[in-house]
């Protein structure tokens, strides 16, 4: 059961601080409102990295069906395993977003905009266009699952936990990158779990949940991406 | 001896550090004057991460009553030295707020409003709302504990100092995350402490220290937190 | 045919990666507009330590003419490899730049300024007077070359992955503290590549490509900054 | 020869790349123009962690008369070496503050005000007081003698080169937390070779180079705390 576990308390946390900066930054009377996309960024890349090194070796930490589904794609992950994988991190994702709620009541209460509240939980694009915004996850995800494949090849990293370090690297720098297409979800739990919570929440003013949008390009875009990467990496003869 | 002197010193110095950044960045004529959140929790970060890496062989560089207890309570620092620590450490923080108010006199002199003078000692919340306030340090400080306690499952990164890069992580991500809500104390005595400083320094122009607030928020939400992160972490089978 | 492949993919990464932080941030309808000078150059540091890790192992992991050149010519690559390389880099270059086009068009859609668009494919300078154009390109890129061969005196660091930590910070600091002379190419194929995509690409409203500066500037500086920086080096008597 | 070779390369590079920040984000037409303390205090703490990595094992990249000064007063150092030392930290600073203003020497013709100007080569105070001011660079120092030397209490750093890690993390930790008082010279060399540099280089519009202050709080300010923390570190029984 632990590595189950781990993928619930890891994605919980990772969702804590990651949607958490979201609410830090852009809701009313917060404290740190309108720190902008650096915070957002690095905060991001450091939310990964913090679950990461606590459950990486309970579970692999993958936090991410995209993922899962890339590593059991080219035969590093068991497939057994990867339903209740994702079952735990949407779980855990879901969970996180609800503490973000509980956190930050008095500032959602502060804040007008349904957009704004929807934003600090879910994804969406800065141009609407279902294809490229699909597409722009998909190839964000390619890089991702590459190079979470290709930091193995740094010898010697994992075993003093520097390729932790890596990983808040890469996850900062799509990010920082391409961040401002989709909001680099990357992750279709990251994405679903909170929009679920959104749904289902009493929260005041919120508008709808742009299942339109969220059913499709953060879970199918991510997914596509993922595997591409991942059996792209297996062809290359290293 | 040596614990309890490098409890205090690492303390005073986390507190010259970490108050410094607030003064840096909020006090009028301060060079570094509106530099945010961003330079703050960055900061913060290298505040803890620099006393961390000089004083954890001589006494675990806790710094922090909330820590402190949290491992007591699980068995990992003994019982008898707890008080000792705790004392250290709200006198390192008490002395860490009198070196930044003789460096900054000159700039608090120049700035009016004592809400801003008050945060450079000691945290606050953005909504006032003592249990809601509490909650938030609680959960905060849970996801510290239970943090620092899983750094330790990453092999190899204790013995060539990674770790201490970890610490840097998780208190910027804490504070990029959820910082906005209360000013994230995490930390009992480096709340008091400086309150402490507040109340007794001839500060011109200073208001009250708020210990309405500073009594209950910054004190049991950190132990309260800190303690249920130990036990969980505590209670799993890794 | 893996370091060819190598340096072609890594070049691509780093170009998707690198063009992705000036798209992100400075073309309109982009969710991050508008972030600045630290998040390119915090996100260019990323961008060549992502590709360094995953294809070190592989190539060496240069991704660049001026660097390939340089080890070349203190005999430490051959120059039987370097046409190859520099044709997979420029090829990677060029490759990546499309990319970035194709995620972004909505975006360069509704950007007016034909300048913004040519300055997320290529660099230019912020005075134009070629002969301190090319002093500065080559003086940065010197101090590049010099640190990358420097770093290997860290004994132990390349063991570990420490010393793509350090690639990260020269590509940052050479682009915090000397970037906003000529955008810091540092690299014929990082400027090449992406300028011929500009001038291939059916891009909405875009001017010219410069090619009287970038045939020039980001060619010649770091070519012989790059060689002068590793003969200095390869001259001292360590 | 090695290590005053050694020594002058490191502070010409360390001078190239911090008076480059401040060039970089203050000068008009800079590419760059008003990216803040920010970018200014990171791109200080790399511009101090890339030369100690390349010259520590020749010289242990000191670059700093009161670091070396401290070193020696506890046995660190030979006393006999300081000399050359300091002459060569000094004439490396000069050097790297000449080569600064080539390669800015447009922006600095685009630039009135004079103060700017000087603030580019020199620190100064945000509110002049020299006796308070050379306590404030006295304290700082302090904590950067004392840090430097207490990470030697990490076991194993040294060995993989995480230890420059620390270094870039103190730097930055002190100007980002103490920099806005009186711009963090922590160094004589620092602060008086490019002083010189200003002095003598015929930049258009500049005016007096401020020795009633350079002559005294820069460099006593530091040789002062360095000691202090020096001999304070030896003095605990760790």
């Amino acid at each position: 059961m632990l590595p189950y576990l781990a993928e619930f308390l890891g994605t919980m946390m990772l969702i804590m601080l990651g949607d958490g900066v979201v609410a830090n930054v852009t809701l009313n009377k917060s404290g740190m409102k309108g720190a902008g996309s650096i915070q957002i960024t690095l905060a991001w890349g450091l939310a990964v990295m913090v679950p990461a090194c606590i459950f990486g070796a309970a579970s692999g930490a993958s936090f991410n069906p995209a993922l899962t589904i890339a590593l059991a794609s080219i035969g590093k992950f068991s497939w057994a395993m990867v339903p209740g994988y994702i079952i735990a991190q949407i779980a855990g994702a879901f969970v996180g977003a609800v503490i973000v709620y509980l956190m930050f009541k008095d500032q959602f209460d502060a804040t007008e905009e349904a957009g704004t509240k929807l934003g600090v939980f879910s994804t969406g694009p800065s141009v609407r266009n279902i294809g490229r915004n699909t597409f722009c996850e998909a190839v964000a995800t390619f890089v991702l699952v590459f190079a979470l494949l290709g930091f193995g090849n740094v010898a010697g990293a994992g075993g003093v936990g520097v390729n932790y370090l890596f990983v808040f690297g890469i996850i900062t720098s799509i990010g920082m990158s391409l961040g401002g297409l989709t909001g680099y979800a990357l992750n279709p739990a990251r994405d679903l779990g909170p929009r679920l919570a959104h749904a289902i929440l009493p929260i005041k003013g919120k508008g709808d949940s742009n299942w339109s949008y969220g059913l499709i390009v953060p879970i199918f875009g991510p997914i596509i991406g993922g595997v591409i990467g991942a059996l792209l990496y297996a062809a290359i003869p290293w």
